[in-house]
């Protein structure tokens, strides 16, 4: 006769499962409540103990943790010195071992105190699964609930093949790789430890996507089950299905408009740079100018916003051809209207404004740069010329730097009014990037307009070139052995300039 | 009398400490080889046979996994209920475990067939130290060699306290985590599942950056032990510690120079951008060639070349200010030259040429995407014109193409005879892309140039524009509804346009 052992936190399934197991002839082992469950559903099972000959101790701490269950799964069936080894010592093999774990992840997700997690945290039942999962050939590990029935197809078809156990070994350490990962996370917030030596990150798979940057590329989604709530938390309300771009850009759209609490802000976004941010007086205000702050590199982007689209705002974004509209709500009327175009991914924001996880992570082909998020913005508004900005132009320099943050270096953006006038990024030169800002841009005026720039001035070229242009005022961290070129300058032609002390380099 | 429970596969250091607690007043419960290995050593041990009373069996796959040593683990001491357990089943305490497991990555390392594989994954290790970790408050999990010391003198100086103890038991979920997290992968592979619903993905932190991206980010590099050869392993030679942007920057120049092999190049990046490549016919033209690209760019930049790097160009190099120097070799007076730079970074770079890492991340506060990495380069070479391009123009649309890869989109690049004449790139606008090339290059003479895209032109103003520049032919994926305006343009000017297939997006 076959044995199974069964001892499971979510019991969801279980009872049809080991019903299923007896009808093809194994009896089954059970710990506490999954054997008060089955024998509450007349499911016949053997306690623990009868196997252990010894008692469930320490409030369930310690009832698996023995030989007697361990030789039984760990044998190899294959050697016979181990067979003669569990005859020996009257072990009775176990063919089958189904186990899940105590829920620490709920626990956390609960924000219980820590001595609920230290009881969440499972020490047989990793123990269980691991012992099963190393003799695989001899054993099925069933983790997940959702593999009951094919598990029991495949014993009752002879399928249950290599391969077969193979795949549910992969799963069971999967699933205690994930566990501790989870443990060590959770423990490294206790201490404090921001870059652990030892970094564990699980990561969920969440949707497939038909491809990734470029087609030639596999993709999936993931979540990193330790965040819990992310910006990119939405729920689509219509359209395509997201592609990998779309997560990507929708990133650099939404982390704009975060940075802007108390005024009513539009971004558009295209190729993760940001064409057009506008605030406004009212969501249409706002969209119409972001809108016209670029019209051509708009089309076929996204437009992120911190207010609730309504009609008249959701005709105008019908108009062009958008790939994304994201909001953190709609009204039913503009809802209607945006919903006209079939395609138009339209996403109702969760979590606009969270900040919840720590790091930023760049994965370079197995090297890893991990680093805090920057969160900063401006440190210090220090004027540096003699001229003294006006408080429209204070204004106007604290929402370029919000921009030009999220602009690829070398990065320049030109503000009027709380609008973009121009932006230029992804340069290997400053002065190319201000240069083709204004080129790009050349039917604009940027008479009285604020220049903001993410790193300092190497020369005083770009001041210089500003102030040919029209610009009015400047804006820039600062911190050059070569300020002073570019102060003298701004005093000879009276520009105000501001340093902000805190560089926004974006790669 | 105090207990330890040792049982180690590393055992560097293990006497020592052993020597140490027997001192301090413990008696050793020990296993197999650890125990063999203290005896020699006259430091007294117990047998963990006698505290169980159940022999070790099946190879040592069973020694540890009974109640009498979990239970004397896993009891609270603060529980009467549980002290007065533990005496009545004659369970006696373990107050310190020192375990550390059996070298699966090692295994993985020296490439051992799977049954070695399975062999070399600890069971009762694992238990015994999350036993103990779970218990902390009354049990030191002694997980790193390199902890021995303190953990001795922390006995010793009874400062062995709450945040000591929990500071040992979240090092011991790092490594049970790290631990199963490489099985797991390890089991992916067999299985060849490329995106595994739970991905476990556990860094090892190798170096602390003075800052990230900018000064307010706080940085550490990590590695994923489970990729074995990165493209970023490098010995540095000389100068300065890296910096965050220096190792971004860095992959994306050697990430270039790795897309040819039987050509001699040079790859001068900036702010992750390629600002000069280079063919020649040897390392000093290349580089000539490279730096001549864009003299004022390479300023402060990264060079990363393919050949072994002789005097004559490193005396080329020392005359710029460059951020760093990475080349597989480097002649020793060539050496000798660029160490005059104090400052500048040295790299020997170890394995240009590795593709070994599978993914390629980005991790969005939580949501993270994971791709394949972009692997691909040129589909097919279709020639869309009436007018073929020359041999000459062939090889240029190539090296073309190997560039503008790198370039962040909207990404255009000018080439000729082996070189960049002019790289356009971070554009929300692909019109823009081309036209800031050449405004940026206006000295330049693109007469019987190619121009390669790194995507579609989504109208003939791009073939247009680049007529006008002089442009002899262009290369692009092609795939656009509009294909055939620009494809009738280029017919209609006598221009060769060939299409790839593949497009190159990089955000």
């Amino acid at each position: 006769m076959k044995r199974a052992l069964v001892s499971v936190t979510n019991k969801d399934g279980i009872v049809d499962f080991c019903k299923g197991l007896v009808d093809l002839g194994f009896e089954i082992v059970s710990t506490g409540g999954t054997m008060a469950k089955l024998q509450a559903e007349n499911v016949p099972c053997i306690a623990i103990d009868d196997v252990t000959g010894f008692p469930e101790i320490l409030d369930g701490r310690v009832k698996t943790l023995h030989p007697k269950v361990h030789g039984g799964l760990l044998f190899r069936r294959d050697l016979q010195e181990h067979v003669d080894t569990v005859e020996k010592m009257d072990i009775q093999p176990i063919d089958v071992v189904c186990v899940n774990l105590y829920e620490f992840e709920k626990a956390l997700k609960a924000g219980k105190p820590m001595e609920d997690m230290i009881e969440n945290i499972d020490i047989g039942g990793p123990s269980m699964i691991r012992s099963a999962a190393k003799n695989f050939k001899d054993v099925l590990i069933v983790t997940d609930p959702a593999d009951y029935d094919s598990v029991l197809t495949a014993i009752k078809d002879k399928t249950d093949d290599f391969d077969f156990r193979l795949n549910l070994a992969y799963k069971a350490f999967s699933t205690t790789g994930a566990y501790d990962a989870m443990i060590s996370r959770y423990f490294a917030g206790v201490v404090g430890d921001d870059f652990p030596d030892t970094l564990n990150i699980s990561l969920k798979k969440t949707e497939h996507l038909r491809y990734g940057e470029n087609s030639q590329q596999r993709a999936n989604t993931y979540v990193d089950p330790f965040v819990q709530e992310t910006l990119l938390d939405y729920e689509q309300l219509h359209g395509k299905e997201i592609s990998f771009n779309n997560v990507n850009d929708l990133y650099g759209a939404i982390a704009v408009v975060r940075e802007f609490k108390d005024q009513i802000v539009t971004a558009a976004i295209k190729h993760s740079t940001p064409c057009g941010v506008a605030i406004g007086k009212d969501g249409y205000d706002s969209y119409m100018k972001a809108y016209e702050a670029d019209p051509q590199s708009i089309f076929g982007g996204i437009v992120a916003v911190n207010y609730k689209i309504d009609k008249k705002t959701a005709e105008e974004m019908h108009k062009i051809f958008l790939e994304i509209v994201a909001a953190p709500d709609f009204d039913d009327d503009a809802l209607e209207v945006l919903k006209k175009k079939k395609n138009l991914r339209i996403l109702k924001l969760k979590n606009l404004y969270v900040r919840e996880a720590k790091y930023d992570i760049k994965y370079l082909e197995g090297k890893v740069l991990v680093q805090d998020i920057n969160t900063e913005m401006i440190k210090e508004m220090n004027c540096v010329t003699d001229t003294k900005p006006t408080e429209a132009q204070l204004t106007d320099m604290e929402f370029g730097m919000r921009v030009v943050k999220f602009v690829k270096s070398n990065a320049i953006c030109i503000v009027k009014d709380g609008v973009t006038l121009a932006v230029g990024g992804g340069q290997t030169s400053r002065i190319w990037a201000l240069e083709n800002a204004i080129i790009n841009n050349k039917d604009k005026d940027f008479n009285g307009a604020v220049l903001a720039s993410d790193a300092f001035f190497p020369f005083s070229d770009c001041a210089e070139v500003a102030y040919k242009a029209g610009i009015g005022a400047i804006v820039q961290p600062g911190g050059s052995v070569r300020d002073q070129d570019s102060i003298d300058f701004c005093n000879e032609k009276g520009i105000p300039m501001v340093f902000t002390g805190y560089r926004h380099f974006r790669h």
